[in-house]
């Protein structure tokens, strides 16, 4: 293992530490816990709380900023957080009007935010939650029942924070995040594992020739292995799947998002969104915008997904809204 | 070799292609030549052409837009564009206020974007040429006379872009450049080569417990190989280069650039980053702004270089003004 780390013990903690020293006109830890908090919070609005385990990084803290997220709590690498770390975020966040829980579908990660908002709404504090599973990869997997959330929560950050952000109520800003679960499917792969860096070892092996398709974001298992061949013919790949889905139609305006796991080249991403213009194209579908970098990403794994979000005018609107948080690498 | 491409052939070719059709409403491909632009033009400010060999994505063409660079030359990968492709890049932005060229320092750039500044003269247009060179590790590498341009030429593009936006002469534009090359300086370190597509393999070795300290972003060597070790001795070998150079001092104030070189997960990045503020407030140096992300990578190289940026009053306020660029990810 080849990591400029540490101690792999200390790693969340140093990285948080690191990224509120980066970014303090951003970002701020909560005090004892392993969560940071947006800067300049706004008194008036819903607030967003979102999180799981680390290693998927810029997801979540440097989601946290103005028009996204409040707060973001981060577990172990690939571990959800515990209830008590989730219920001190909320706490943390709330002003009364109420906070939404973004929860990526995994087990723990449900579970957890689960008992969090039941200590919370014990204190009176209005907590409602959403649940993404983007992944159509699988259904049931490791650590899941269901299906995966992967990339698209980035989307749900997103559009609810811009929704919380404009002043709507509670049941309004879960509305629209449920509106995005919906319309937003991903699709991944991968070329080489990851490791955790208390594992020491990668979670996985494939061979030279070898890539994963529908690969999960902590390497979990995907449908299955093949050689490599073209980019075209993975990008082609993965947009079958999405398509099976059966909700992106000719006529149908559409987001894109083509995230990096986390070692793949920004040059191999561009060739990848370059084939998906083109097959969106090709089935009249228009593009209204494309996002493509590392946003929810599986420590060092070599592979990119492709996460798909059909709009109408409000989501539209909701999506193009100004926001302001460290990992949109502002100058 | 494992990389989602095509055809080594046309990697570049395609990157552009998809780099433009992701960001239709920032970019435009200059017809006919491998160079992209910036989609709203203004017609009255002094234009910042860059660029070089690809490979070092987001660099150059994620940085076109407003408040930085006006037009992104892309050789082939590790390879500097030819002349004939900077001039028409030159002709592509001029609007009779002048063209800056940003050179990074690597003998081939530097003779080509020479030749394209002279073909460009000849037709009347002003070109001033500045050559970045702020990586401190090793003098006159493999294609270098003199210490090569790396990341820290991400922060003269912010810098001069924003001058020229604010409506600066082509003197003073160049003269803000330079100042920002003083007062820059660079040094990296890398845990894994990276395969240039066209080659297939690794351009180098390293053995599984080795790193190499002062690495070139196109895998030149750097100033010596030794067992890895931790972050915050990784990270103070690299400052302590970076010091003695005698540019920073304390009651000094400064920007930092933790830029990772491409298969480096963010996590690790902020290890580092949390480090480099300790070392600094222990020297007395303030910390104005800390970028964080890939900036300037080297394909898929594990590994990452600090830069550092000693600030003035002018250029503290230049580095603060608005930039909307691809790379800049807006949401």
């Amino acid at each position: 293992m080849k990591k400029i780390i540490n101690n792999p013990d200390n790693v969340v903690e140093e990285m948080l530490n690191g990224m509120v020293a980066s970014h303090p006109e951003y970002l701020e830890r909560l005090e004892g816990f392993d969560v940071v908090t947006r800067k300049n919070k706004k008194s008036d609005k819903v607030t967003l709380v979102s999180g799981g385990g680390s290693g998927h990084e810029p997801a979540h803290g440097g989601f946290v900023g103005k028009g996204m997220l409040d707060a973001a709590v981060a577990g172990a690498v690939f571990t959800s957080p515990t209830p008590d770390q989730v219920y001190e975020a909320i706490k943390a966040v709330d002003n009364g009007k109420g906070v939404l829980l973004v929860i990526k579908n995994y087990s723990g990660d449900v579970m957890n935010f689960d008992m969090a908002a039941e200590m919370a709404e014990a204190d009176g504090i209005k907590v409602e939650k959403v649940v993404t599973n983007d992944d159509v990869a699988v259904e049931n997997s490791t650590w899941t029942i269901g299906r995966r959330g992967i990339a698209g929560t980035i989307l749900v950050h997103k559009i609810a924070g811009a929704k919380a952000e404009a002043g709507a109520s509670l049941e309004d800003v879960k509305a629209v995040a449920e509106k995005v679960i919906a319309n937003s499917r991903s699709m991944g792969m991968a070329l080489s594992p990851c490791t955790v860096p208390a594992a020491g070892k990668p979670s996985f092996t494939l061979a030279d020739d070898e890539m994963e398709i529908g690969m999960g974001i902590h390497g979990e298992p995907g449908t299955h292995r093949e050689s490599i061949t073209t980019a075209d013919e993975i990008t082609q790949q993965l947009l079958d799947k999405i398509f099976a889905e059966d909700i992106y139609h000719s006529g149908d305006e559409v987001a894109v998002l083509i995230n990096g796991l986390g070692a793949t080249p920004l040059m191999e991403l561009y060739v990848v969104s370059g084939k998906v213009q083109t097959v969106l194209q090709e089935k009249g579908i228009k593009i209204a915008k494309t996002y493509v970098g590392n946003y929810m990403t599986s420590l060092e794994m070599a592979g990119c997904s492709i996460s798909l979000l059909k709009l109408d005018a409000e989501l539209k609107e909701l999506l193009a809204a100004p926001a302001d948080t460290p990992a949109l690498v502002q100058f």
